[in-house]
């Protein structure tokens, strides 16, 4: 069956860098549909040859050594261009004529990939339905939104609407690429599909969950943009709260699309709201040293680029669990990972010497870039009486499968070609998240908001992250990940 | 505070190869108590330096590359010898003076230790009892036992009424080296040093147990000796009995020899007695081709070397859970390991093709040669839609800690000299193990028993015991360690 995968912002770096190279290496490994093509649109005045031209460039850069010449050349052949404007009207309908000649006939499935501008969505999704390029009568016709997904829940919800008026949402396919990480997908594996872990999946034998996402670069040339974000936008109400689902989740009663973002949502759902001076005591901001030196960004900037949140699941599984959620740029390196710290054993029978949170089991899944999973205990230290030593179990994707980590965007499209909608979120889902985030962005904009603390570059965020934490009890696992 | 450790059965091979280079490493390491001394007595008109020449030659042989001439010559200088009968009281009484001109005064601590042939040990612990040498009055007496402690029920009961009438309980060490092992005291650590194993530790995730205690050598030179025993003496009364307690026993209430031993004794007297039909249901019985050929063993032999058990335990925790216990000369490799096989996960979301018992997890304790630990469990395969692959989370020791894994006799030693028992089994511990192995014996020789199948040398033992695993829906874990 004829497939289209249709890019709109198709001259914009996510198309270059990331859509091609992914549909491209779909095809090198056969798994696309067989008759696929790949229509850009974007206001450039490209020919067919100049953009294949460039994608060509491109392509062999972000592939890297996974590309191959003769196969691009074949893919490439069904790479097509189409100058058009978001904005009018009648350049949909030129493509959709395109569109039907070079189906050739109806019956084709169409995925519409909105990589434009968010400011674009909500124009490009009216004139998909007012053009009939939305309409399923003669093909199944799918939306693929890339984040962000609104700026807060009112404007969520307002694109949600807009949306909703020409596409039904099992057509729409929210994209978070967290979603599409092979470690991520592994969450549910480790938890699902082993009988070890589910039972200790619990307030009865975990103290907290500790979820990073650090990245080790600055704000860079996104400074102006990122300004108007901030981390909370850019990183907790998709990423980390992605993650915390998959963490926190009950299991779905079978691995289908519905069936797991109700789990997922009902999460979210039961996240106890901030009030008063919750906000104070639970969360944590920061900003790196020269922040405000950056292009774009006024000197008295108050935007986060750091922060840490202790959010409480308020249901029968994680009552009195807390879930430590932190972000941000330019701290000491990359690294995304979710710690399940154990509770200590309930006596201590080996004693040689004082013991501490630290030594109480965890484990760590790494979810990049050293993906793996290390799973902390005590040992016996050898030839020397009883002492214990704290040591891993390590499992290391690298080490065990040979090849390279597919990027997420492989994944997200074939399963957006193939209507499985298990890795996207739901609209219910992305309008939960922003009632999480929005009174926290609310209060940090008045007094109930903790201090703003600067951070130097290369570091874990500001001293106060740590101070919070072992006012609590409690350490950040502040461990930079061994690439093997 | 002054030690003697009085060896008899000096000249013997355990003296040499075990013994000395414990005593000497302890040495070394400067473990030892600091007045220390050894005395060794045999029938072997040994002189002084005779006997710590040969020493030299044996303790640089078998201490390897940890031996040092100059702490060796430091040691040697308080290793001593006395020749002496066994049967001859007026030898233990000139002993018994000698050893007070060596310790210059009373209040030393002494250990004798048997290493004699068990056929001595009586006589032994008269002699030290006639001669005064058991009496406590001018310091610490204990009295080490070397395995085999007894043949059967009754000759144990025997050797422990002869050992009690002169030496009370808490002066008797009986030795099972396999407690000495790091990664045998390591399975208490595991077990209670940590909170995620013993939640799972029981009959609701655990589906059976499977102990192996493989040997790659065949009877060698013991055959004469071997014949008259087999495997359930050699191997299943002492060693994999010990590791079953170990397994299985419950928490105790402190790390402390008595505490250790009443749970590790309330386990083997939960085991569920064989009678009737169990014998020929619940034992394998094997005999390695070409053993009838070896010097000594009769052409009719009906002697096991190899045995697998299947026992019950039958108690709250282990209700239905079976524990495989097997064991055998001329393996395929030398493994002692014990594996712990979860159950299933309730239902199998991610459905991949068909599943086996062995992807369920599996927790696996590699007692030696690559001691260590490994978690089985399923992973997702990158790129490769929903498909899992069984892996490991893997700990190894030597990966992990740096130099020698010292010699279980060092551990042993060493606790004997400070008067902690927890590593060495008490008087009704051993009775109870032979009370468990008696009936089997006694089956074996009668209509009741198992055919007694051939196995090829480098083999997993008889085709009947894969057989015999495969009709209870189970599969032995035949895997032979890999040495990092």
């Amino acid at each position: 069956m004829a497939h289209t995968v249709v890019i709109f912002g198709a001259s914009g770096d996510l198309t270059s860098r990331k859509l091609i190279p992914a549909l491209y290496l779909l095809h090198q490994k056969g798994r696309l549909p067989k008759d696929t093509r790949v229509v850009g649109v974007s206001r450039t005045k490209f020919t067919q040859d100049a953009w294949r031209q460039e994608l060509t460039a491109t392509t062999q850069k972000f592939a890297g050594k996974e590309f191959d010449a003769a196969s691009w050349q074949k893919f490439a052949s069904s790479v097509f261009y189409q100058p058009g404007d978001i904005d009018k009207l009648d350049h949909f309908q030129a493509l959709s004529q395109q569109l039907d000649a070079l189906e050739g006939g109806p019956g084709a499935t169409r995925i519409y990939y909105l990589s434009t501008s968010p400011a674009l969505y909500t124009a490009a999704i009216a004139n998909l339905g007012a053009s009939g390029l939305a309409d399923e009568s003669r093909g199944v016709r799918r939306v693929v939104i890339e984040k962000p997904f609104g700026t807060d829940l009112r404007s969520a919800q307002e694109l949600n609407r807009a949306t909703h008026q020409v596409f039904a949402e099992k057509q729409v396919y929210r994209i978070d690429h967290y979603l599409g990480k092979e470690t991520v997908q592994n969450m549910l594996v480790l938890r699902f599909a082993n009988s070890i872990f589910e039972p200790l999946w619990n307030r009865r034998y975990i103290d907290h969950v500790q979820i990073t996402v650090a990245e080790e670069v600055d704000v860079g040339r996104r400074a102006g943009y990122y300004d108007h974000s901030g981390v909370l936008r850019d990183m907790f109400q998709n990423h980390l709260l992605q993650l915390l689902m998959i963490t926190a989740m009950e299991a779905p009663a079978r691995f289908s699309a519905d069936f797991i973002r109700d789990e997922k949502v009902k999460v979210l759902r039961t996240i106890k709201q901030m009030t008063g001076g919750d906000f104070a005591r639970d969360t944590v901001r920061g900003q790196y040293e020269g922040y405000r030196q950056a292009e774009g960004v006024p000197p008295d900037s108050q935007t986060a680029t750091f922060a840490a949140l202790k959010l409480h699941i308020d249901n029968w599984r994680w009552q009195g669990v807390p879930f430590y959620l932190r972000s941000g740029k330019a701290m000491s390196c990359r690294t995304s990972q979710i710690v399940i710290q154990y509770r200590e054993p309930p006596i201590m029978m080996f004693r040689d010497g004082p013991r501490t949170h630290m030594d109480a089991n965890k484990l760590v899944i790494q979810i990049q870039p050293a993906e793996g999973i290390q799973l902390h205990f005590q040992t016996k230290v050898p030839d020397a009486g009883m002492k214990l030593r704290s040591t891993d179990l390590d499992f290391s994707f690298a080490r065990e499968f040979t090849g390279v980590m597919p990027d997420s965007y492989q994944r997200l499209l074939l399963d957006a070609m193939n209507g499985d909608a298990s890795l996207f979120a739901r609209s219910d889902e992305v309008e939960v998240a922003w009632s999480i985030i929005d009174p926290i962005l609310a209060a940090w904009q008045s007094p109930a908001a903790p201090p703003l603390e600067t951070y130097p570059i290369g570091d874990w965020g500001p001293a106060s992250s740590d101070a919070w934490m072992k006012a609590q009890g409690r350490e950040w696992f502040d461990v930079c990940p061994v690439l093997h």
